[in-house]
């Protein structure tokens, strides 16, 4: 049976993380919100549910329901064929993911520094300040990471010598920043190599290439993760 | 051999989290970076280590190094004895260790809306207006969703019929929201009873109530995550 995903249906979202691993391994999924938004809905407001997400995304696996991107990509993992099998390299994968989450959730805050429930004009003087010092401090601290653990792994993947969900996941972070804080993100990527390269070679694979100009990916826009706001970007 | 954690030593931190678990399991372990901090140190800066973290908490377990809290807590809930027997309802405590995880980031930008490396007075005035938010929206929703899956589970537990890690975590979450948002916490809990009585009977479980009393618990303080500036209580 084909995997249900369900995520907002406007944009790339947290769920985003998830897409770009079920096509790469060529599952069979239904992005179920974009053509149905009640089922969802449903699935998120129903009390008589006794274990709903919090939030979208979530997946639904036959008699499954899982939430949380990084939970989500760590029970996929396996059977996609996108982990290793040493528990102790999955684990690691996780890990990444969920740095690869942290630094999601700090890009999205420089749009949204004061609350989710408010508009970006409304915290704008605030999202002017924070994405200020994301630019300055946390994109290299984060690059250098990714950049590190790259290179200890040989540089082509992050984990073993195939591609994973991480490798993935990292694409999409650095293909959002792009759109979001281009020139910061170029900047940071001249000074890690590694990272741009990775960024280049999974946007190359045949079946995310396939997937990025297909309608299924959603273009980058101004409700999503990663937003285009100029002055943002210094 | 016992495991070893390694966390900033003069807060609880997100390392907290780990260690209830440990307490609660009798499980042998030293906290390194309270009598050595250069060990942890080392571990985070150096260039040779293939598999760092990012920062810390992490826990070493022989050969294994891991960090983020919420994966320590995937893998030591079985060797624990903290999680059931089924994968499904793993990943469901999981799903809700990272909506715990959340909400507590969520809860440190109230004090630090701006950047990490700015003190908090350098970013109070966004501080107010993020914890006004925080506590009116936020908390309310969160503790709903918390409240609703208790309830489902028959309202002793999140999950199955025994103490698992989420419970303990979640302990954590509401004694560190009644430390730095009293008013609104206790307004919260009083919507939430199911939640409150979660908080009171894992603060008397025996290990628990005898670690809340021991050195080894550090009192919170204005370094941690959860900080008592009254004027964020509203």
């Amino acid at each position: 049976m084909a995997y249900e995903l369900f995520d907002w249906p406007t944009i790339q979202g947290r769920g985003e993380f998830v897409r770009l691993a079920l096509e790469e391994a060529a599952a069979a999924y239904t992005d179920v919100a974009r053509h149905d938004l009640g089922a969802m809905m449903g699935l998120l407001e129903d009390p008589a549910l006794a274990r709903p997400s919090f939030a979208a995304p979530f997946l639904r696996d036959g008699e499954v329901l899982i939430g949380q991107s990084a939970a989500i990509l760590f029970y996929l993992g396996p059977r996609l064929g996108l982990v290793p099998e040493r528990e102790a390299d999955r684990f690691w994968i996780h890990q990444i993911q969920l740095t690869i989450a942290d630094m999601v959730s700090e890009a999205h805050d420089t749009h949204h520094p004061i609350a989710i429930g408010l508009a970006y004009e409304e915290q704008k003087t605030e999202a002017l300040r924070r994405a200020g010092h994301f630019r300055r401090d946390r994109i290299p601290e984060f690059f250098a990471w990714f950049e590190h653990i790259l290179a200890r792994n040989g540089g082509r993947h992050l984990v073993g010598e195939a591609i994973t969900y991480a490798d993935l996941s990292l694409f999409q972070l650095v293909d959002g920043l792009l759109c979001a804080f281009p020139m910061a993100t170029a900047a940071a990527l001249a000074d890690n190599p590694g990272l741009r390269a990775l960024h280049e070679s999974v946007r190359q694979r045949p079946r995310i290439a396939a997937y990025l100009v297909s309608l299924r990916r959603l273009p980058f826009n101004e409700q999503g993760i990663f937003r285009r706001y100029p002055e943002l970007d210094g």
